[in-house]
C-alpha cells in the first residue's frame, strides 16, 4: 500500500536526477519513505535515492515496491505549476499507479518490477573528499563541452580542478581552497570521467545545491547531495575512464 | 470598398483561429462587418466568425468579398507589437489588399474567391450546453495529448469530463457543476472527437476566454464564444470520431 | 605581444559583427589598439574595424598578429554573464592565445595568420548619406524576408525606402526627411543588395545604434557606426545586385 502527496517540484528534483540514468525505475516503499538504486544499461554510473516520508506533505505506505515509467511521470510533471500537489496513489488490484493535480486524474499501467534488481553499490574508500557549489561544477562542465568529451577531476592540497583538454584547445576551471566548502586531501589524486554522463546528472541538479564529491586516482567518483531540506540524499557514483598514454 | 484599421492584438485572434482549418479565407465584408465561414479540406471541422464594425478603430465598407492568404497576414503581424494599429485596404483595381503598420506598407495580391463557396452550417439541437473557462479545457487538452490521439467529452448533472485512453494509461480532467459557469444537461452526453483539430483550435483562445460547449451522443459539438469584448463572435464545429467496440 | 581586458559585451558586439563575414579573422594589434579587414569568401561583403585602446578595461601591446578562430571565441563568451571581464593574452612561444573568465582558462591554437593578407577597400563616393536609427533598418529587413531574398534601398529629397518585391507582393518601409537624423542627397539613389548578407550583420547591431548609410545607383553601399561610445568604429561595405529588366 502506498498513498502519498509531494509538492510538484520536489518530485521534479527527483525524477530529473533519476533519469539521467534510467527510463524506468523501482521504488523501494517503506513505512518510512522511499528509497532507489539505479545503474544505467552500459554500468557506467550508479544512483542512491533516499526520500525521507518527511519530504511528503502526506506519506501512508506499507512496505512495497513500484515500477514508474519515467517518462509518464514527467508527462503529468508537465501539467503543473510551481508549488502545486501531486496526489499519488498505487492501485494494487489492477497494478497501476493514481497520480492526481487538481483535477486532473493519470491512471498509469505500472512496470513491472519482478525482473529489476538492485544493484550492489560497491565501498569506496576515497583519498579526496572536496565540497563545493554545483553552480562552479556547472560552470566548468559547459567550458569543457565544447572542447572534449571527457573530463578530469583533480584535487591536490591547494585546490580542485575540473580540466579538458582537446585537439588543440585546453580549458580548466580551478577553484582554491578558499574558494571550495572544504577540502580534505590524503594524498594528491586524478581521474578522468565521460563528460556526457556527468554532465547530464550535473546540470539536473539545483543550482543552490553544495556537493560532496570524493576522488581517487584512476577510480570511481562519488558526489553526494541533499535536496528538499536533506529529507531527500542522493549518492552518485561515476566510473572513470583510464587514461591510455 | 474596404477600408479598415484594427489593433494588431484583435487582428491576431481572428487570424490564429481561422487557420487553424485552412489556409486562405475568404471574408464577406458588408457595411456592418465581416463574416466568414471556413471548412478544413477533411471536413471535420467548420468554423463561423462574425466581427461587428465595433471590432475595429475605423470601418468603412460596401458589400464586398476578400480572399486572404492566411500566412501573408500573419507575416504583417509578426511585424507588430501589442497595441499597434493594422490599415487595410482593398485595392480593387489591381486586385490587392493594402495593410500598413506604422512606416510599413505591404501589398499582397489577394486570393481569387470566385471558386470558395460558404459552407452550409448544420442546424443541431443537442441535448448538453456547458459553460467552462478555456484554461480547464486547455489543461484537460495538454494531459490527454500524451495518452492518445482522441478525446471524449461527456457531460451529465454531476459536472463535465474530458477524458483519454490509451492502451496503458487513462487521463481525465474532471469539473463538478460548481466548478462551471453553467451547466444544463436534457440527457448525459458523450462524443469522442480527434485531439488534433480540438487541441489546434483550443490552443488559439485567448486564457480569459469563457466558451459554450454543447453536446450529443455520438453527435458533432458545437463549441462558441466571443472576443474582443463580445465584437467578434465564434461558432466551432467539430465532428465525432465513432467510437467502435 | 598582446594582454588585454574587456567586457564581455565589447567582446561580444566586436564577435557578432565579424562573424556575419568570416569564421577566422586577422587582428592587427599596435600599442594603440587593434584593427581588422574582413571580406567574406564570396567577396560580396566587407567589414573594416578599429578599436581603440581605450575600448579595453585594460590594454599592453606590441605590433603583432593574432589569427582567432571566432567559433572558439563564442565559446568561451557563452561562459559569461552581462559585466564579466574577459583576460585575453597572447602565448607566442607555443601559439596559442589564452583566455580567462572568473576561475576558466581556456588556451587556443591561434589560427595561422600568414596566408591572410588584408583585403583593399575600394575607395568609393556616393552621392547619398542617410543617418537612421538602426531600429528601423532592422524592421524594414523583417518586413521584406517574408517577400522577396533581395531588398532595394532608394533615398530622394524627402526620404529614404527599404523596399522588396516578390512575384506576388510589395513591402516597403518609408522614412519621410524628418524620421532620419540626417539626409544628404546630390542625386536620387537607388541599389538592390541581397538580403542575407545585409540581414546578418544589420540583426548583430545593438539596437541603440544610429548608423550611417551611404548609397548610389547600382553601387555598393557603405554603412558606417560606433559601439562602446565610439571606441570601437565600424565600417561595412557590401556589393549591390545589379537588376535586371
Amino acid at each position: 500500500m502506498f498513498q502519498a502527496k509531494i509538492r510538484s517540484d520536489a518530485l521534479k528534483g527527483i525524477v530529473n536526477i533519476i533519469s539521467t540514468l534510467v527510463d524506468e525505475a523501482k521504488l523501494n516503499v517503506s513505512s518510512e519513505g522511499i528509497s532507489l538504486k539505479a545503474v544505467d544499461p552500459a554500468h557506467v554510473a550508479m544512483v542512491e535515492l533516499d526520500v525521507k516520508k518527511e519530504a511528503f506533505e502526506s506519506f501512508i505506505a506499507d512496505e512495497t515496491s513500484i515500477g514508474l515509467d519515467l517518462d509518464k511521470v514527467k508527462e503529468v510533471l508537465r501539467l503543473t505549476s510551481s508549488g502545486d500537489g501531486v496526489e499519488m496513489e498505487q492501485d494494487e488490484e489492477r497494478g497501476r499507479l493514481v497520480m492526481k493535480v487538481g483535477n486532473i486524474t493519470r491512471r498509469m499501467n505500472m512496470v513491472d518490477t519482478s525482473s529489476m534488481s538492485d544493484p550492489k553499490v560497491p565501498q569506496l574508500s576515497l583519498p579526496v573528499s572536496v565540497e563545493v557549489s554545483i553552480v562552479e561544477v556547472q560552470k566548468g562542465i559547459r567550458a569543457a563541452e565544447s572542447v572534449s568529451d571527457h573530463i578530469a577531476l583533480t584535487a591536490d592540497q591547494d585546490g580542485f580542478e575540473l580540466s579538458c583538454e582537446g585537439d588543440t584547445d585546453f580549458v580548466d576551471l580551478r577553484l582554491e581552497r578558499a574558494q571550495l566548502q572544504s577540502l580534505e586531501v590524503e594524498e594528491k589524486a586524478r581521474s578522468l570521467f565521460p563528460l556526457d554522463y556527468f554532465s547530464n546528472l550535473v546540470k539536473a541538479i539545483p543550482s543552490d545545491t553544495m556537493v560532496q564529491i570524493e576522488l581517487g586516482n584512476d577510480f570511481p567518483m562519488k558526489m553526494n547531495f541533499d535536496l528538499a531540506d536533506g529529507n531527500i540524499s542522493v549518492g552518485y557514483l561515476l566510473a572513470p575512464r583510464i587514461e591510455s598514454d
